[in-house]
């Protein structure tokens, strides 16, 4: 009788997530923090690029009246309209600055999403794994997220998303580059996918929106590229930060953006308008509103990713473990020698390694390691990696 | 079919506050935005305490690696205890860290703690006239907000609020000083109000909590002081930002904080640090986070707006309008001379003067002046004000 019910039932079921990282806090008590290995969270741990705290000073020097306070609660018009000016680049069709909302990051803009398309009981289909937190997204606002497994190479399985849509589909939502495979999606797909979408919209007499959270665009390895979501579906409306690509997430920046020939778009902005307020976020953070503008286009030091990818890539794959090799992002997703994820990643923390579940992102029978930590925690890590694989093969 | 029923709904009926703005766009496109008179919006117009900027600049220049990254969702444990020390000696009863969450503003604050409380259906009991946007908060989570009218001179009729209390309430919500009344409530009836929710809650077999939204705490004049609320009751929760008392209402930073001796403390702190996770808050903004630790008890210049409200007090009695002189906040709210305040605001609007009706704030037949603006914009408006009146009396 104190908290709500269905909080309580989250608390006790808790994210694998926080837990391993909870733990990961009493191992480095005990053992100290340089004997752990911390692959739990995706906590970016590259600075921000080296303009970044150039463009923030200038940023803060030159504040007038004004620039602290509440402003029209999409964003600041011109923050807006640099943003829009570099996705019409990115996503290869003309966005204006009306497109957007400002918001406090990918979260923050999922959930003004929802709160804004969701009536009670509507539908939201992912491909699985996903990240765990889209179940509460959508649930905050009624609304019911169907789980659908993707290929065992993690790419879009379409019929399986077809078998799932019914007049009760809001939406189709997809994250590419994803967390926790790092698979993206071809364009192909996409133009499969959003074909789908339209035919299935027609024959039901609904819009079938599709949304696509992207924090990870511009944390792509080799030649990959992330293909447009706009380009493959007019019905898309894209939920994005510089969470990851400036290295900045505790700053809670980021936007959403409306396919610009969506159908009932003016409705769509003006909803989402509303919830970004009505849900207590008002606006995105002022200040790194001003700050992000200025560095659209601009990442962290993706090769130092890359790197830290092959090292891992090339120890894990020296030691047994199968896994498809993340073309983004910073996840690494292989599968358990074992069927019980649980078992296997315990067997890990025997080793002072922190990972999460594969059950945690309904992915069972595999575990995921977030390679955003210096190299030398993942070169002294794969000794245990190679000791556990042992015990299991 | 495509933005929620409810969304739509509330669109269709809209805010009082932001039509009036829009209004204020087209009236300021058409005649110039000096021929204007802006007061519809709580939007401070004073600049931030002089030494913001500072250890705004200083906190950019020292940041290092992981002070833009995730921290502990209830904030950096060094801002949480900066906070408690200082609500130690505000409130008066001793507050640790982990009493504190940081959040995006008062609003953040608000959806974490309703989100975390509420059960579907569960009650929310709030004095009226009100902040607007209480209704959202509540029904954002399942909740109902159930409004009581407050005495006449806008002080709590406790009799009413015990009158509205059921085996569903949750929660009573005040907010003092109110928005958009002024009003301050005083130490007896707080101390009343927490002694009858504790018998209440003892005959209901249930917490009913005292959720205390205090933005315009530091914004007092006179010899006017903001009784402490955790003296008053135990099962207290408050909500507050530092928008308003410094001036950064763009930059959402605030906190909410639970009474030490609450019950289930452990439980409801666990409960919204969940909440300000799965909703999208996820944190507070990091950079704000460290500089609002350095500004604890700092405001801005309180002798402005005491000069803003004098100045229009002083106008609007010699015009004969009838109201309060409000102790706190820096919001005006008189009656208005004819029962329609929504034909009323129009009037004034006539004369390019803009405010908000009272009915947008369950307060029918008054109108709100926000005095957040220019010494001039008060001086010159007077005439204004003065016309409409002689108009209708």
């Amino acid at each position: 009788m104190t908290v709500a019910n269905k909080i309580r039932t989250v608390m006790e079921q808790s994210s694998w997530i926080r837990k391993m990282f909870e733990e990961g806090g009493r191992l480095k008590a005990q053992h100290g923090a340089d004997k752990v290995f911390d692959f739990s969270l995706g906590n970016p741990n590259l600075p921000p690029p080296d303009q970044f705290n150039e463009i923030l000073l200038d940023a803060v020097s030159t504040c007038g009246l004004g620039d602290h306070c509440y402003m029209p609660q999409s964003g600041f018009p011109q923050v807006c309209e640099e943003v829009a000016a570099y996705l019409t680049n990115e996503q290869g069709v003309p966005i204006g600055g009306g497109d957007i909302i400002m918001t406090c990051g990918a979260a923050g803009a999922l959930n003004v999403i929802f709160k804004a398309l969701l009536d009670p009981g509507d539908e939201v289909v992912v491909s699985t794994p996903c990240f765990v937190e889209y179940k509460f997204y959508v649930d905050n606002h009624g609304g019911v997220l169907r789980m659908v497994p993707a290929h065992d190479d993690f790419t879009l399985d379409l019929s399986a998303i077809e078998a799932e849509i019914n007049s009760r589909t809001k939406a189709v939502l997809i994250n590419s580059p994803n967390n926790p495979t790092g698979q993206i999606y071809s364009e192909e797909s996409l133009a499969a996918l959003g074909s789908l979408l339209q035919s299935k919209g027609k024959a039901l007499g609904r819009t079938i929106y599709l949304i696509s959270d992207e924090p990870y665009r511009k944390i792509v390895f080799d030649d990959h590229q992330v293909p447009s979501i706009f380009k493959a579906y007019d019905q898309s409306i894209i939920a994005t930060s510089y969470s990851k690509d400036l290295s900045i997430p505790g700053e809670r920046i980021g936007f959403a953006v409306v396919h610009p020939e969506a159908d009932y778009k003016e409705e769509v902005m003006a909803a989402m308008t509303l919830t970004n307020r009505i849900l207590g976020f008002v606006n995105a953070p002022a200040l790194m509103q001003r700050v992000v503008a200025c560095l659209q286009g601009k990442s962290v030091d993706i090769g130092a990713y890359l790197h830290k990818r092959d090292l891992l890539c090339e120890g894990l794959d020296d030691a047994g473990y199968e896994f498809i090799k993340p073309p983004g992002a910073f996840y690494l997703f292989p599968r358990t020698p074992i069927e019980d994820d649980v078992e296997f990643v315990r067997a890990l923390q025997q080793e002072l390694i922190l990972t999460v579940p594969g059950s945690g992102f309904a992915g069972p029978g595999h575990f995921r390691i977030a390679f955003c930590v210096a190299d030398e925690t993942i070169i002294n890590a794969l000794p245990g990696f190679k000791r556990v694989m042992a015990k299991y093969h």
